[in-house]
């Protein structure tokens, strides 16, 4: 009998495991939030994944749950546990991504690198944390922002006055870094792990625009200490799974803890053409307790380039065969989706020897799509 | 709008090209023969290709029909062609895969090598064969063979009396040869066409046991020529989607062709790990008169060797964690088929660098599934 996975969420995550799980022979089913959304060849049940009764008929029919997105409530996922049911990544790992000011209190008592930060329940506060760094803070409300929503930087309280009354907030350092750079690692619940080479992102608009595999200049030891970061923190929280570690790097060669993501991420979509184990197969080899695969690249350098919704006439259909012709080898992967302006639609992944060229060629591939 | 391509049949050629359909954001819809087979996932339709009516249903929700098999009878293919369905390959080019000395008649006519051949209605027209070819002769029915079934080495008419009465044979010279090669090329409705390196194939038992992409000691003329040879049938017969022609490659270094196949091909099961893009992809893209992929290989070697059906307790699921374990860069892709003795039911590819470590490497890992 195929081993049955269920994945909660319909998004383009859930979507990118399906090939991997039919490679592997698992019966991979899908509780989609509505119907017709990225995962929908996959999908089996239709629901909300806040109502109790509804996740837990999904979850009767699996082996393991396991997930597109960190939004599960914490008490519909423990009463799953409290069921019997195999959950991965557990509750008990999903609460420091679920809660921004959990998860810097555990990465403070792991000693983890991180900037300097603060919980901040009123004006004064965040005034107080103002005064000592420099007269800037980033503040994110601790729960719901994603792709920089809930995210903003300011020099006064009166700035986020709008967010104060709903929980304290989370005032953090505004790093002066040189880049960002992402470490994954998948984790298995009896404890293996394996690290992906630490990869670097370049955002646009607090958005995720392109990710080069493995970073340039990655010299041995900033490698290591990023794989170190990853592995601390995905066996400090428990993490089963793939955990993807945001990271800034300083001018003064620290890395520091930005965010944290317990699922596959999209500073891992190269891996899909770039390396020997994608993070969707890792991720699903990894929640179902397999052994875990290798994380090398396949080449020198993969590079993923986002591409995001354009007007409405833009549609990825339309685009892609002019894309394809000009480009014979760069991978395009598309979600599904609606193409409002701004919103992840689909990404292009290059591989090759010459990051130069690569870079090239995810670049120019993606334009096809853009506005 | 996605564009639908619809494939009848439901095995595992099928299966394979639900993945690439996925990512090439195509809505993939399968007509199988029965529930639960290897493309279940796609599956919309379950129902006798045979059947006019199921199959005229099936073709009117699609933009393209396309299969996992050759099996389709022609009159079946002439009414969706005179319906307007795009049909691809279409009845035209298929007549020669469904018919071995239809094809022999046609390659003749293209001036492609071949072994020598002769239609022989009975005993004395074989005979006569024999007495011309060293007393020695390859029997094929024209219809309905694969993997060795409806195929004998005979030394005297009387090895094939059981097959006489039910229209010719075909009879072929029994190729003096030092290997096995495969060649495949792409080729869109619109006539651009793609060749994928030329592969060698080693047969056990009459079926394909291990692919080496590309043949070893492939020297560019050898390249060059099979390249040639799988244009000229893929233009001369008017094949669309892939092509696969087997070839026999003599002591005397001459290709001689023994079969055809129009569908993605057990000898091009290496580029989902090992090209730039897939076979299973490319035919995608192919009938859908998309813009044709990069058929070149990622790395420079990749070998597959085919996992057959052992006893029944034997499941690969039931392997599968030691086999992952064991070798954790090696690509498993299943079937979801019961393992019946002898039975396809998966394959594993490697790729790398070192040919020995790639030959061992998918060797060692396929091992863990025999019996």
């Amino acid at each position: 009998m195929a081993l049955k996975v269920g994945i909660i969420g319909g998004g383009q995550l859930a979507r990118m495991m399906i090939a991997p799980a039919v490679e592997l022979g698992l019966d991979v089913r899908v509780l989609a939030e509505q119907p017709d959304m990225s995962a929908a060849l996959a999908a089996t049940a239709t629901g909300d994944y806040r109502d109790l009764e509804t996740v837990r008929a999904f979850a009767r029919e699996v082996d393991v749950v396991t997930f597109d997105h960190e939004h599960v409530p914490q008490e519909v996922l423990r009463a799953l546990v409290a069921d019997g049911v195999a959950v991965h990544p557990g509750p008990d790992a999903l609460q420091f991504a679920q809660d921004k000011l959990r998860m810097r209190a555990r990465l403070a008592e792991l000693d983890v690198p991180q900037p300097e930060w603060a919980e901040v329940a009123d004006a004064a506060q965040l005034q107080t944390f103002l005064d000592a760094n420099g007269g800037r803070a980033v503040v994110k409300t601790p729960r719901g922002g994603y792709d920089g929503k809930g995210v903003r930087v300011v020099t006064s309280p009166a700035e986020v006055a709008d967010w104060f009354g709903d929980g304290a907030l989370l005032a953090e350092e505004l790093v002066d870094f040189s880049r960002e750079l992402a470490q994954q690692v998948a984790r298995r619940p009896s404890g293996d792990l394996v690290a992906y080479p630490v990869v670097e992102t370049v955002q646009r608009g607090g958005v995720c625009a392109e990710v080069i595999a493995p970073a340039p200049h990655g010299a041995l030891r900033l490698t290591e200490v990023a794989a170190g970061i990853g592995a601390s923190i995905a066996e400090g929280l428990g993490v089963t799974g793939m955990l993807a570690v945001e990271l800034f790097e300083t001018t003064d060669e620290r890395l520091l803890v930005n965010e944290l993501a317990m699922r596959p991420h999209n500073s891992g979509h190269w891996s899909q053409d770039g390396a020997a184990t994608s993070q969707f197969e890792q991720h699903l080899r990894a929640v179902l307790d397999l052994p875990l695969g290798d994380a090398a690249p396949r080449q020198p350098w993969a590079v993923m380039v986002n591409i995001l919704g354009g007007p409405a006439d833009a549609s990825l259909e339309s685009r892609l065969p002019a894309a394809l012709a000009a480009h014979p080898a760069a991978k395009v992967h598309t979600y599904g989706k609606a193409p409002r302006p701004g919103r992840k639609v689909g990404h292009v992944n290059a591989i090759g020897d010459d990051l130069d060229a690569v870079v090239y060629e995810a670049r120019a591939t993606a334009a096809f799509f853009g506005d």
